[in-house]
């Protein structure tokens, strides 16, 4: 049984430094901006030649916070309520065998940059510096299948919270990440298990530390504080 | 840079035992039906669990046999004629960097078998015995895209041959196969750059030693011969 080694082509470097509150799928928050620097040698524009052309990009990249050294054949979605197992591969989880990650994004634009070319993405659900083994164009004509059955998914259409938030505690966020931090909110970062009012999670998102409480379908921001 | 080590999970087995032929992307020809069969330890039907729920997959696997030393930032795609040039990572080529291959199949059975469960798919695009690293659902709500833009692909749609052909000479291939080979041959196999009617193609499908010849739109079988 043959093995491979893959070599990063690239980091991603996005407004999440921890899991905690990244969205469970790619494009779910759309105002999320990321932005994709090259290794060398990769680090090359010809190898982006065309690109542009295409609206929305795969990215292939490594879940490289949860890999796991031994095989465990089910997981808990935490959308199903945490209890229910399913199989790995019948799931998107990031504790798999060869912890490959699999998001669609939108390409924003290409930028020359001292560090080589960059491509600007919208709606990456990755952590901030996450290594990207392939980029490969989104191809509707073989990519699009809206008649696919979603299985399980579709006991756990993602439901969205009203978040509650003090108009003077979002000034110190900066304006252009203000839409991204309130879709992230949105989404419900709380485990799926857990319907706890009292408790007050903590989130960290670009330079800031976010709390917020929950109740019913009501999220409120109790703080936002620049990172210590 | 840290690498990554990558085992397969299991291995496909197609009726392609060589690349000529093989559609160019996955779902091009839904009659092409194949199945994937597990390795040691993943072959465990739990790992499996509600992935019938699911019409459609994801396979992540390896170009076995379009691996590369070297970097080439840019390939030419066949549809555009093979003398323009675009970046590798505005290409699905299998000539690119970790050499990963991304198809969607539709899952038509998950089958128990003396060698552990086996998924029966249709739709692969993959050579028999290529490995597969990762196999996940499809989730329409994140993965389809029908506003995405073609890019390039836009000039390249798939035109489609009319196949003429023997009857008496396609009965030597089982019926269950038929609508397949005719299905590949329609999407001309082709180097897309070539556009000879003298030319004698050949083609491995199956059990089977396939030649044709191609006049403008219409692809002529010459002959269909079990392999030696």
């Amino acid at each position: 049984m043959s093995q491979a080694i893959l070599t990063p082509i690239a980091h991603i470097h996005s407004d999440f430094s921890q899991k905690f509150g990244i969205p469970r799928q790619s494009g779910l928050v759309e105002q999320l901006t990321a932005c994709i620097v090259f290794e060398e040698p990769f680090r090359n524009r010809d190898a982006l030649r065309s690109i542009e052309g295409f609206s929305h990009l795969w990215l292939i990249w490594q879940f490289s916070e949860a890999l796991v050294n031994e095989f465990r054949p089910t997981v808990r979605p935490p959308r199903l309520g945490g209890n229910r197992r399913v199989g790995v591969f019948a799931s998107r989880a990031p504790y798999r065998p060869n912890g490959l990650g699999l998001s669609c994004v939108r390409l924003l634009a290409v930028e020359e940059s001292p560090e080589g070319p960059v491509l600007h993405v919208a709606g990456a659900d990755l952590l901030d510096g996450t290594p990207i083994f392939d980029i490969k164009p989104y191809l509707p004509f073989t990519d699009c299948h809206p008649e696919a059955t979603p299985g399980y998914t579709a006991e756990t259409i993602e439901h969205k919270l009203h978040v509650k938030y003090n108009e003077q505690m979002l000034e110190c966020v900066p304006e252009e990440k203000r839409d991204a931090l309130l879709g992230v909110l949105a989404c419900d970062p709380r485990p799926g298990y857990e319907d706890n009012p009292d408790v007050e999670y903590g989130l960290a998102f670009a330079e800031f530390d976010i709390g917020f409480r929950v109740s019913g379908d009501v999220l409120t921001v109790t703080r936002i504080e620049p990172q210590k």
